[in-house]
């Protein structure tokens, strides 16, 4: 498989990005080549200073970069030799499996929303966000965290499908329970979008409806997946953020709250897309680089797309 | 002035609320009486027991109460003589300055609502919650938290004024800072509602509006009070409850944290009704009481409600 990586996005571009792929060839597996998208003198440059095997890498030049502050949809139709434009082509081509970056997520977004598209079927797809929990369970997923900041019933109802393929196929909880997020258990509580989608869940064979969730179900063991609109999932995964930073702030040293540093995770999966697009923080270090491109592996590896499609089909 | 408390209602009344309207009692101004509301045998009974000065309250007897899990209009019109509609009763005619109660809140809401009634002018009363932050600065005030799942620009512009108000008169901010809660910094960031309460906030002399604020600036210093719709902001609540839950079942001990307690909070008052009503939280302990109390004497004294009502004349 061929995984491809934007070496030029991320506030530590281009050396992070070659440092943490570098750092993930010695966990790759044996049929598994990386491919480096950016630009080659500089990937040689680094390779050189930091005597990395460059020739273990696949690298396919770009000349330009999509800086941070770039507005999205006009530097990816101004930008063809771009980075992420170009590796959306290989994408779309069949020539890498998955492309993640950690540049301008909402370029990100424009490549796999207008070059890469979504699953027939999908009326909208979705960011989903890794929750750590107390137990020793795996992660919590949730989503939609700010694709769509106003949703219908039937898209956070798809929400759950994408969320329980995902969640059963990287967290292996066979049958992952889903909660709608709400701000009361009972049936009639919520706004006109949870009160609607509550009727649209309620007596599903299509996946395990709990019912309504409330703020502090988040981190808990009552569901594994929580389904809102993307506007409340980004806000409640900064406020997670923001609550880490305190931890820090506060010199607290604990092995559960360092589970909240996002380099553990390898970034989040544009779920509901014709291929796997992965996205990460900008502020990600070569630790955080290695894990994508291991999360990377793994999402093609369960062929979550395929499945995604299958279940849309 | 006359401090009205349900002593009723909450999980540990009566006990709790007489426990902690006698703790009130030493910290009380001179002109201040507490008015307990309940079952006077009770009452009486309860102070034997602990040897509390039962002749420093003065009792209002009320033969019923309005449990946790009633529903709140049905109780709220069938149980006249229940704690929480004889307060509302004597708060409406002036017998009471406040009133204040951690029993059924839904049952608070409809007193609130229907018997003190909304301040001509104000399209939706709103509830508002004080947030801690690092920084020495007072808390950060959230609103709404739970009173309107779905709000217009308009109520979320009114929302800025009622916030305006009640930090400046009782946490001493001279001129607070207003953020919008959103999804981005950017004007066109956001979901419908929070594009169009841009557009509304944007170059008003009503408020010092700072812009889009995200979720990783609750417990920070970029605003004083963050507007959002009450689906969201309970949400946001819930999850700062969800934080102090961890930080206790990890036994981290650190004071900071500790302002995540909720019995420093002396309960959220209800914004925008024609007098004070406050609701405190169902687990209230004695401490927590006390500082309900507190709390009502502050908002009398600062005449929150006649400031609003000025605001909106």
């Amino acid at each position: 498989m061929r995984i491809g990586i934007d070496i030029m996005g991320g506030d530590y571009a281009p050396e992070a990005i070659v440092l943490g792929s570098s750092l993930a060839l010695k966990e790759l597996p044996d049929d598994t080549t990386l491919v480096l998208i950016g630009d080659q003198e500089q990937i040689h440059s680094l390779c050189r200073k930091h005597t990395l095997p460059v020739e273990s890498f696949e690298i396919i030049h770009a000349s330009q970069q999509i800086d941070m502050g770039e507005s999205p949809i006009k530097a990816f139709s101004q930008k063809a030799d771009s980075s992420i434009v170009v590796g959306f082509k290989l994408l779309k081509t069949g020539r890498i499996d998955s492309f993640a970056s950690a540049g301008n997520t909402g370029a990100m977004l424009v490549g796999a929303m207008q070059v890469i598209k979504s699953v027939p079927g999908i009326i909208r797809p979705a960011i989903a966000a890794s929750i750590p929990r107390m137990a020793e369970a795996p992660p919590q997923l949730l989503l939609d965290v700010g694709l769509n900041p106003d949703c219908r019933p039937d898209v956070l109802y798809q929400y759950a499908i994408l969320g329980k393929i995902y969640a059963r196929d990287i967290f292996g909880i066979a049958e992952p329970r889903i909660g709608l997020l709400n701000i009361g258990s009972e049936e009639e509580k919520g706004n006109l979008l949870t009160k609607s989608t509550f009727q649209a869940m309620k007596g599903t064979t299509d996946f395990v409806f709990c019912g309504n969730i409330e703020g502090n179900d988040l981190f808990g063991d009552k569901v594994d997946i929580i389904v809102c609109d993307g506007f409340i999932g980004n806000v409640m995964l900064k406020e997670a953020e923001a609550f880490y930073s305190l931890i820090r702030k506060r010199k607290i040293d604990d092995p559960f709250f360092e589970k909240f540093n996002f380099v553990h995770y390898g970034g989040t999966p544009i779920l509901g897309v014709n291929a796997p697009v992965i996205i990460a923080h900008g502020i990600s270090n070569d630790v955080a680089i290695k894990n994508l491109i291991l999360h990377s592996i793994d999402v093609v590896k369960a062929d979550i797309t395929g499945k995604i499609k299958e279940a849309f089909r």
